[in-house]
Order: C-alpha cells, then sequence, then structure tokens
C-alpha cells in the first residue's frame, strides 16, 4: 500500500508488469545463462530468448516505460510511477529491464539524445536505440585518475579536420562488450583552459569508428556479465564529425548532471527488487532446511534476519519514492539531497540482505545456483558507480549544513519566527 | 516536502504549532526545570509556567489535537496528520505535549475512555482529562514478572463486595507521580481459569482509593522525570465500584490492543522531533568550535555523522507516516506490521543521532546544559516500553513469513499468477 | 588463561582481590548509595563503609597496587600485572577502587607527584594520598574551549608576588565534589607567547585556596556521581606559591601525557570488570524470566547477544593486555598507539554489552535497581574522556599511515627487503 | 611485537618466509593468473610457476610447517608459532601456502592420515602428499541437506565384497578440480541404526576410482578458484577396500573434530595475512589520488577506516593467537570456545576491512587488476565453510551460560567464595 495512490493505467502496467516478470523474466534466466555459454562466445551472441522476451514486452505495452512525461517519444509516466515499475523489472535485472527495453546505460543515453540532441542525432541514434536496434555506452570512467571527481577526466576531445580527435583511455563501460552496442558517448576535455568545469565535452563515438578499441572485459567480483560487460576501451585518434558534439563543447557537466537525476533513482527501485527478491529466497530457505532437530527458521537470529531485512526494504523504498515524488514536483536539481540519500542507503541496505539470504542458504549462496551471488556482486558496484557513497555522503552532509544556517539565520532576522520542519 | 499533500487546516495548525513550540515551549524548559527544584519538592509542585502555556496552547487552538476524527470529542484529524504535529511537539518533550493536552500516558488513557468507556466514566473522568485538570497513569507492568508478555500479568482483580478487590505491585508507572494524578487503568486477572487472553480485565482505580500507595519513584538512567516520574505503586485491598470496570471482564487485551497503535506512532514521531533537535544542536555545534587549526566539522567524520542522521530520519519519517497513514485507511488492526516496524526502527536511529550529537558536544553533552543526554536516557526506555524491540522483530518476521507463504500459495493456485509486490 | 603467565604473588593478589571485591564490597553497593542519601546531604559525608573497606584492603594488602615498579614508593608490579587486578576492581566500580586507593584520578595525581614533584611536594601531597587521607582532582577541561585540543585551554596562571595568580573556569573536575578533596592539579596558561606547546603548566592548588569555588555538580545522564561528582570550578585570583609548580613553567603538556597512558590502560580494565559483570547479570537474567511460553535465553537473538558479548570483551581484553605489556618493554609513548586503540575499542564494546544486559532486563534494566544504567552512564564519559575517540581514532589512523610509509620505504631502499609483518 | 616471545629459530623462520612471500610469490600472482589461461584449460595445467616456487620453499626449509611438533612427521612448531608463519602465507593466499605444502585442505587431510592413518594408509597417501606429489580433498557437504548440522550428511558407505560401496552427491569439495588431485576423504553413513553420532564413517576413495564423477565446478562469486576449484562430485556405487577406512566404523565425527581445530586457525591467520595486504593496498591507495582538490586521505572518513581497520586487525589477531596458545597448552577440545570465538570473528572483520579498500580504489577494486575483491569473495565463504558463524555463535553462547552457571553454583556452594575472573 502506497502513500500515493497510483493511477488504474499505472495499477493495469504494474499488474501486466509483475506476471511479465514473474512468469517469464525470471523463468528464461537459466535458459539466458546458458545460451551465452563459455569462452569468447560470450561475448559474441545475445540469447535467442532475449529477443522472443523483447516482441513479448512490446505486445504488452511494456516497451520504453522509462522515458517519462516531460519527453514527447516517451510512455507519459511520472519518474514515481516508472520508479513502481522498475523496482518490478529489478527482480530479474539480468532480463527484465533490457526486454522492456528500460536497461542501463541505454536509459540515461537515450535521455540524453531526447533532451539535448539535435533532430539529425535523433533520429541516427535515438530511434533505433528506442526500438532496441542497437545498444550503447557511456565512456566517463578512466583507470588513470580518481573519476569521482568527474573534473580529474583527461581523455582529449580536440578540434581536428572539421570535427574532433577523440584520445584517451576509458574503463568500466558498461555494454561496452555487447555485440549490438552501436554508439558510445565520451567525455573529454575540449578546452583545457577553461574553468574546472567548462572544460568538458560529450561527444558521439560510433562503435566502429575507427581507433576505436574493446580492450578487454573487466570483472565485478570474478563475474563478467556477458555479452554487455564492462569494458577497458582506448579511443586512439578517433575521428567524429563536428555533429557529433552534444550540446555544445564545455558543457558536459550540464549534460551528466541532467542524465543523473532519474537515473539513479531507476538503479535505487531495481535495486529494491533485488533485495525483495534476496529476501524471498530466504524466506523459502529458511522453512525448508533443517539444523539440529528445527527448521532453521527457529533458530536463533533467523528471524531478526528476515524482520531487519523488510524494515530496511520498507524504508529505503519510501526514501527512493518520496525522490521520485520531488523530481517530479520541484524537478531533479532541487530533489539533489533526496536523490543522493537514495543513492546511498539502497545498495547499502540491499547488500546486507542479500548477504543474510547468502549465509541463510550456506555453501549454495555464494555459487551459480542461486541468483544472491551474482545480484550481490552487481549491487556492490553501486555504491561506486556515479561516485561512491563518501562523495554523495559528503554532498548531502553539506546540504544539510547550508539548509540549517539558512533556517536558522531566516528564524533569527525574522524576529524569531521559525520555519516548519521540513516534512 | 511531503507525499501526501496536507490540508490548508493542518498547515495553519503546523505553522502555529511550530511557532508555539519553537518561540514559547522551548525557552520555557530551562525556567520549568529550575521551578521544579531539588528533592522531594519536585514531587510537589508543577511549575507555574506550564499552566501559562496550556493556556496559551487552548488559545491557539492546540488543545487535544491527539483525539482523531473518528472521535466526536476530536479535533477531527487523521491520523497522519497529527503523526506530523506530533513530530513538532516531541522538540520539546517535557514541555510541549503537557501544554497541548497530547502527553502520554493521558492520551492513551483518553482514548481508552472515549473508545471504550460508559456515559458515567466519561463524565467522570475523560471531561477533566480532556480539560487538563487531571492527569492518569496506566498500570500494567510488574516487577514480579516479564511484562513483555502481558499475559504474565499477577495482579488480581478480584469481585468482592459488589466491587473489585484490587491487589498487585506494579513499577514503571509514568505519571504515578505527578501531584495532578487522579486516576489509574490498572490491568489484573479477573478469572484465573480463563484462556490465556481473557484472564485479565482493566478497572479504573482513583488515585486516592485507600490501598493505593506510590512506593518510590524509579529513576530512568540518573534521571527522576519529576514531576510525572515513573513509579514503583502498591494496590493493597484497593476496592472500585463494578461501574470502574473498563468494557468488561477478560477484555484487557481488547483494551490494550486498541489503545496502543496510534499511541506508539504518536512515541514515534515525538521521537523523530527529538532527533530532530538533537541534529541542529550538532550541526551548530561543530561549526561553532576549532580543534587541532580547524572548525569540528572540517574534521573526519563529522560530515559523515551529520549524514547519516539525516538519512536516518528521512526513513524513519516516512516509515513512521506511512503506517499513520495505513491506519487511517485500514485500520490499526490491518497496519500492525508497519506499526511494529517504525516502533522498532524510529528510537534505534534516534538514539544514535543524540549519542553523535552527543559526542559531538564533548562533556557538555553528557551533563545537564543540553538536552540530548536527558533526550537519550527517555529514547533509551522506548526500546523496551510498550514491549521490547526483540518481541516486535519477531512479530514482524513471523507476519512476513506468513504473507509470503500466503503469496506464495496463491501463486501456486492460480495457475502461476504472481501478486503485486507490495508497496 | 592468559598468554602471559602471572607470578605466584600476582597469582594471590588476583585470588585474594577477587574475593574481596565479590564478597565485601559488591554486597556493600546498596549500603553505600543509601548511606549517601539525598539532596545536598550527598556531598557532605562519606558512607561509613568506605572507611571500612579501606582498612580491610589495606590488611589484604590490596592497597596501592596501580603504582607500578618504576616508582619506589609502589606495589612493584608490572603494567601488566595491575591491569589484571584493575579489572576485577572495575566490577564494583564505586567501591573497590577507592576501597583498594586505586581510584582516579587520584592516581593519576599520585603518579604526578612521584615521577615530577620535588620531595617538598611529595611530602606535602603524595603522602596524605598515598595513605587515603586525602582525594584530589585533575583540572584540565574547560566550558569555553574545545579542550580535546588541550592548547585551547585558557585559564591563566600568571607570575604574580612570587607566586602564581590562577584565573580561569574548568568543568567535569572529577572528584572536586568530595568532602575529602584536599588539592587540585590546575591547567593554564603560564606564557601567551610561547610555542604551542609550550604555553600551559601545570600548579597545585590546595581545595581550600581562597578563591576556589565549586559551583555546581555537574550530571552524567542525571546521574551526580555523588560525593566525589564532576563539578564545576572556578578560579577567581586564586594565589599560590612557587614551589606549587610542577616540573616547570611551560612543562604542562609533558605532564599530562606522563600521565595519560597507564591511566587510559586503568580505565580500559576497569571498564572490562564492569563488562564482565554485566554479561553475568544479562546471562543470569534470561535464564530467569519467561515469555511466550519459553525462558528468555531460548527466544530469537539472545544467544546472539550473549556470544558476542563475550567475543567483544576476549578481544578487547587482549588488546588492553598488549598495550600494558608494551607499557612494561618499551614504555608509554611508544606503545601510544596500542593505548589508543585500546581507550577507542574499549569503552565501545562495554557500551554496547551493558545496552543489552539492560535491553534483557526490560525496564528495570534502566532503573536503579540493577547497577546497569549507571555503569552505561560512566562507560559513556569514557568515549569522551581524555579525548573523544574521533581524535584518537585520527592519530592511530596517522600513525599506521606513518609507519607503512616507512616500511615501504625501507623495502623500496632496501633492496626489495621486506619488513616482518608486525606481531 | 607479540605478547609470546618468538624463539630465535622461529623468528628465523619469520624472516626468510616474509622474504619468500614478499619478494617471489607476490610477484608470481599476475604470472600464475595469466598462465592458468581460459575455458577449460584452466582445470587441466598448474601453471609452472609453482613448481619453481615449491622447489624455492623447500631450499628454504619453509616446507610442511603446518604438522606440528606433536607429529613426527611434522616441522616441531607449536600451533602459536605456526599461527604466526601462517598468516605471513596468508598475504598471498593463492600462492605461498601451496608453495609451503601448507594449504587447505591438504593440511587437515594431512593432519588426519598422521593422527589416524595406518602405517599402510601412511605410505600410501601421507607421503606422496607431503612431498607434494598429490593433492587431496575432503568431501562432506551435500547439496541435498543443509550440512552445517553433519549428522543431516547422507552419502552412504556400505559394506559389500569385502569392502565398502560409496553412495552420494557431494558438493563444494575444494580441490576437487586440481589436476593432481590424488584423493578424496569422503564422509557418509555407515550405520542407519546407529546413535546420532556413530552413523557416519570416513573412507579413503582415490580419485580415479570408476564411479567417482567431478561433475562441475562451482563458482564463488563469479570466480571459479582453478585450478582446485570448487566442485560438485558423485559417487557412484564406488568401490573400496576394507583397508581405506579411517579410525573404524561410526567414527567420523570424531576425526572431524580432530581435523578441525588447528585448520580453522590457520584459515584466521591466512585471513588476518589478506586483511593485512587490503589495509597496505588502501594506505597506499588513499595517498595516491587526489578528489576535489585534495588527496583522498584527506577526505572526511578515511582516516576512520584506516584506524578501525587497524583495531580490528590487532584485536582479531590477538584473539587467534591466544587460541593457538589454548591449544598448545590445554588441546583443542578445551580450546573449542576460544578457537569458536577466532573462526566467527576474524572473517567479519577481514570482510569489512577489503571492502573499505575495495570503496577506496573505486571500480578498480572489484576487478582483476587488485586482489581485494579475490580475496573479498574467499573471504565471504570462509563465514560458512566449516559451519556458518550462526552455528558457532551459539555454541560460544552456550558454552558461555555453562561456564557462568558453574561458577555460581560453586560460589554458592564454596560458601560464598568467588572463582577468580578468567584471563
Amino acid at each position: 500500500m502506497s502513500l500515493v495512490q497510483l493511477s488504474p493505467r499505472v495499477q493495469e502496467l504494474q499488474r501486466r508488469l509483475t506476471e511479465f516478470v514473474e512468469n517469464e523474466c525470471i523463468p528464461a534466466e537459466a535458459e539466458y545463462q546458458k545460451a551465452l555459454g563459455t569462452g569468447e562466445q560470450r561475448w559474441k551472441t545475445v540469447p535467442p530468448v532475449m529477443d522472443r522476451l523483447k516482441t513479448r514486452a512490446r505486445e504488452l505495452g511494456l516497451w520504453n516505460l522509462f522515458l517519462t512525461r516531460e519527453y514527447k517519444e516517451g510512455a507519459g509516466l511520472t519518474n514515481y510511477e516508472y520508479a513502481v515499475l522498475c523496482e518490478i523489472m529489478g527482480r530479474s535485472p539480468a532480463i527484465a529491464p533490457e526486454a522492456c527495453n528500460c536497461s542501463a546505460p541505454d536509459t540515461g543515453n537515450m535521455e540524453v539524445f531526447a533532451k539535448y540532441g539535435t533532430a539529425a542525432q535523433k533520429d541516427k541514434w535515438l530511434v533505433p536505440l528506442m526500438e532496441g536496434k542497437i545498444r550503447s555506452a557511456f565512456a566517463m570512467t578512466e583507470p588513470a585518475v580518481a573519476s569521482s571527481d568527474a573534473t580529474n577526466i583527461c581523455t582529449r576531445i580536440e578540434a581536428r579536420r572539421g570535427g574532433y580527435a577523440v584520445n584517451g583511455r576509458k574503463w568500466w563501460i558498461s555494454g561496452a562488450g555487447h555485440p549490438k552496442c552501436g554508439v558510445f558517448l565520451v567525455m573529454g576535455k575540449t578546452d583545457l583552459s577553461a574553468s574546472k568545469y567548462g572544460q568538458q565535452s560529450i561527444v558521439v563515438v560510433p562503435a566502429d569508428a575507427p581507433g576505436v578499441t574493446v580492450v578487454r572485459p573487466l570483472t565485478v567480483f570474478g563475474y563478467d556479465d556477458a555479452p554487455h560487460g564492462h569494458c577497458e576501451v582506448v579511443f586512439e585518434n578517433v575521428w567524429v564529425p563536428k555533429e557529433n558534439l552534444i550540446l555544445g563543447e564545455g558543457r558536459g557537466f550540464e549534460v551528466i548532471q541532467g542524465r543523473l537525476g532519474p537515473g539513479r533513482i531507476h538503479h535505487c527501485m531495481r535495486s529494491l527488487g533485488m533485495g525483495e527478491r534476496g529476501l524471498e529466497l530466504m524466506v523459502e530457505r529458511v522453512q525448508s532446511r533443517t539444523t539440529f532437530g528445527r527448521k532453521i527458521v527457529e533458530h536463533g537470529v533467523v528471524l531478526d534476519y528476515i524482520a531487519k531485512s523488510r524494515m530496511e526494504l520498507e524504508s529505503a523504498r519510501m526514501l527512493v519514492l518520496r525522490a521520485a515524488d520531488m523530481i517530479d514536483k520541484v524537478g531533479a536539481k532541487n530533489a539533489k539531497k533526496e536523490i543522493a540519500m537514495a543513492k546511498v542507503v539502497v545498495p547499502t541496505i540491499v547488500l546486507g540482505i542479500l548477504d543474510r539470504a547468502i549465509q541463510m542458504h550456506g555453501a549454495g549462496g555464494v555459487g551459480q545456483d542461486t541468483p544472491l551471488a551474482d545480484f550481490w556482486a552487481g549491487m556492490r558496484t553501486l555504491r561506486i558507480a556515479d561516485g561512491p557513497d563518501e562523495v554523495h555522503t559528503r554532498q548531502i552532509a553539506q546540504l544539510e549544513i547550508a539548509e540549517q544556517n539558512a533556517r536558522l539565520a531566516a528564524k533569527r532576522s525574522k524576529s524569531g519566527l521559525a520555519a516548519p520542519a521540513k516534512l
């Protein structure tokens, strides 16, 4: 039961998506993994079941739901409404988001094109992305610098022969391994003499442009996450025409900030879906095994683990939904504290839940027969991706201090009248 | 900004109450403490400032807000709306709730009279309580048994001479020390042969009835919480007439369960108010002192403490407000998991916040010059009062397991159709 | 079983002290508290039982054990040996240390006199302190500045009329309330123009010197800790002769650093004694009460609470004993990281243990019928006293970094030869 | 600096082993991983560098150190001494233990043969194991039952044709994938009618016996841990002669209990070595990168992370060394509480340290360019292997309660005389 009443249309989407995920996506997970196979092969095929599910999702009207009502190309949902649906997709994270064409990093990239793209850029890249014909990657993080401070990014995008020459080494480029990856959004410096936040720009680089090399897949706690993967990519004298620039030179920070707000909420809600599935597996497991003469659920701390997990999921979900609601009402910029709080809280609590679920599964919990260890590894990266917890935590504190100081100053200046506590 | 829009009337109450608390209650705290004095005296006077503030609160329309719209005697608010106001009162917990005639345990007792009382009982006790002329206590906990399982309560309420004779020893009876405490609601066994949950009854015992002895005040950590206090009280052959029985013999559990749901939410919201005040004091302090050449706020973990506190307050508040909203929409009985979660989560996180605020105040934080240590001690009791965390945690887990099992059974029986994830 | 074998003499002291504490001190706690009474009275008497126990401790050879073998006045123990004994006294913290003339702050003050005192200072103050005829206080912390950085201390000690005039306001001066408090060691600035760490000096101020005013007792979570107390003390034009200076002008930091090392270890070991007693009370309690048809010990997390407490006590004790052993072997200065670690770890874990013990006692746990809440409050101050956790934590990290950098540098310079891992 | 002085011989081993690990093993890690290659190949070769290092370790006298002084075949060390060396090997966990022929599960299996083996069994299996010619596996855990309660093990070992027929499915059989794995110790039921702890026996099964099938490698998070691996193994009508029985029918529990005590300490010490290496990487990293204008080490919680890691490593190490010392002095059986405490505490704190180190490395921390994620995954299994934390925690609590009850009973019976607190 939600504090905010969902519209009949969204309730219907919710119902339909739940059925799709539970009855079609989750059951397809094993087949998908098996079809991927082993070795080099894993990077060359998309298991056929994915195309079948994509067709199915389009039939069910579960396609491209992520593009909210401010985009004419989108499904017309609010961020709050999409968040609710996002959680459901998160229950089968390797299958459902892609099947519904709602998977990162494509969603963020499509938002960039929809929000900042020229008509030509939209035709060329937004259209095939929204039709699920190609996939994409966002190339920001670099091995050589602490990329959590994006001013450190040192790839060069230099004006050359009426276009730009791109040179740099990126890593942890999610999606770069996918056989259908057609395009990179690459961040780099166009102007070393500009102010700190005016040096970076973003250009579109076709995946097959000469000079683009996918060097190697990186692993996440041993997982390669094929076929999309997280890759090290080198751009060596890659030339792109001027019209591949997004928004304008020196406007890279503007683009990444516009891109991140809702995306973080989506990550959070998918994470909650993974947490819910972890809790379900735990509840099922502890009732099905017996040690020392009692069901596991009757031992020691097990009820505590379950209750703690439920309390954390509920509080975290409310935090995320409220951030989504604020994006709808006052915009992502004014919701940055709320978004940051959700981004920090959710992965931490879901990691705890998955860890307890693993523990309740014994050795089986760390292996490949449940999704728990895989979920855990993916979730662990979310404490780092888009900025580590520590950076967001600091920002939350600074915003809190600024707000309190402003409130106090107001109180003092206005003859002692206090502002209402923030609710 | 709240997920649920508050009505203009409630916004006005919120504004007015905030001003009252910030500008009249908090500034009166020192005077109130000083007027209480030391020694035996502390139990004999109510500092005059309290009556002044009560008059003020009535003038401002901030009186008896707690009795929600289902009671004709009340202020017509929803539980959600009252919860929002309750937090504001919690910012000055020793003053504001009593000044607004919204302080525990009176509120719960008034609810009992309003919900279950006969017309005569209402005339005799509800009316003076609602006018703030008398105060009251609820006598349940006993030193001899683990009272978190209320079936253990062993005070006897025996039919005698056309009424009841009450015999038993109670302790931690909050409010029993108050000079205006006029009445006890006493829980005890009327029928030892009834089923486990049918043995207990509740009778009204006037505070001046022969045989009632307030033995001693108990301390909470080192605080006596005079003048209301938490007392050990002996009932020795106390006779009350038949009409002092609440609801009926053997219906004690019914009464306490009806009493507790909203009361727990009120405790939670007041606690959040205390947490907010703790965080404010922390933010102010760390900007005002210098060590090792830097403001405290510039050292190590301080921003982390602030951010953590804000994240916890926001998640916990959402949890409580959602529980309040569910009480409004589906009743306290159907919101018992949500109420239990709020009851467990809130004191724990507020204790952490107050602890960090204390730490940032150094030695001053544990003493009497800030409200932090006093708040902490009060908050610590909430992990025990109305059942220790461990009991509620277990209940949450059992409800979770039951819900998941039901969902799974439904899914299996209905040809594989999943229920939507709970939001 | 200890890693280090104790000598027969120490084993005998250990046995005798255990009996004394268990059979004489702990049973006297209630009598002591009762004799203290209420109100102003609490600051004027030392309950007679204390003198009786002091006599007893002297008879048993349990007197002044704290002054280790480097002092000719002492009992000839190592720091390690005294630490072991200190834990036993900590089991009855309000009685046993004072009964054995081993209570803070006297022990630290006696060490100062023994280490830095002139013959005249020793005659005048060390002798009566060691005979338990007077008690003492150490006046450092000030309300006006963040005293965790002792360079902030702003009391003035100015050369005047052949001696010093002391002016300043101190607070949290433990022991200042004691009727037998005969002397203060006061820290303050003698030379504002000296280097940062050369401005402070320490002078001895007799408690009855004109201009010394004990303003008020401060409370620790509501406790006044009478009769010794923690007081606010004003020094107003207090004159002392030149010979009351300790060690020399500008040598205040030298004195406090010499004073603190072993003292912190003593605090830690006493704390472990309190933790052990808390755990014992918890273990006893959970076996003696029944809820929902089972003994408390059979419910949920209770075994987890007990095991966690035992694991924490054992690891923390080893940490403290190792620090004590290092003081013996390489001196307090070279053990500063180990001392700091013990200082941070012990109060934190003992607070957790006491908190769980309180929770297992229900309402009774926060009141005056068990020592738990009182222990907790005392323990809480140790996260602040002698520098808050945050300051020590930072120091530990800085020492760690310096050591690793040194090791790495050595490794690199010495043709790749690694130093052995520190054990 | 250790509480217990190490002998010159052990100090020399410590020095030599440190050099070997730092200068030969750690530098060989990358080569080892590379030589392993990808796909099926990983299970078929042992990278040649391993044989080179084994030769080197023998030359340096660092071979078979694990077999303590009670075994005539061994290196004559105490458990305490070996523990100290074990930590050093743990710094390069995939290389150093195997290079020194001190890697699990071989060490435990060799102990079984040395302790319980017949002369013939020793000749056949102990000798080649101690020469590093073959490796081995211990087959206990089963997918079908909760194996943390070993009475659940349901593999059958039935008398057949003058020997035993083994039938059952095992999983998480570490080492079963190794090309040199020559022998399994298999646990199973010989007598279903015996008492609960008398049904299980252990037999030696040659890896090439007909009916033994290594079904698949299991992954730990995403790691396969080739070439040794953790495999699912099916035993289908595997026949072994009578002389392959260890110790006697129904004595399986005796064997596994004898096997586990020291083995757990070895795991703990190696884990501490991994924790030390993680901390070193963290300390190095935070000094080498810059964000927002400052080195990472100068931001927020970083010093806190480092200090916390050091405090945890020191306390945990003391706990393990004390358990090792108790095994030496009173035997593993009487040290079972201490062993259990070490087993629970160490992996938990090392996981925390590695997690913080990962966080400080950003995306790089979860991948293959540092050992951190790999270490983390291995460490995570230790909270499950040899019994999950929850089982050991419960045992610790039960031992604690029993000890306290015994002490209390003794105190009461012996006219109030208390036993000395355990040190």
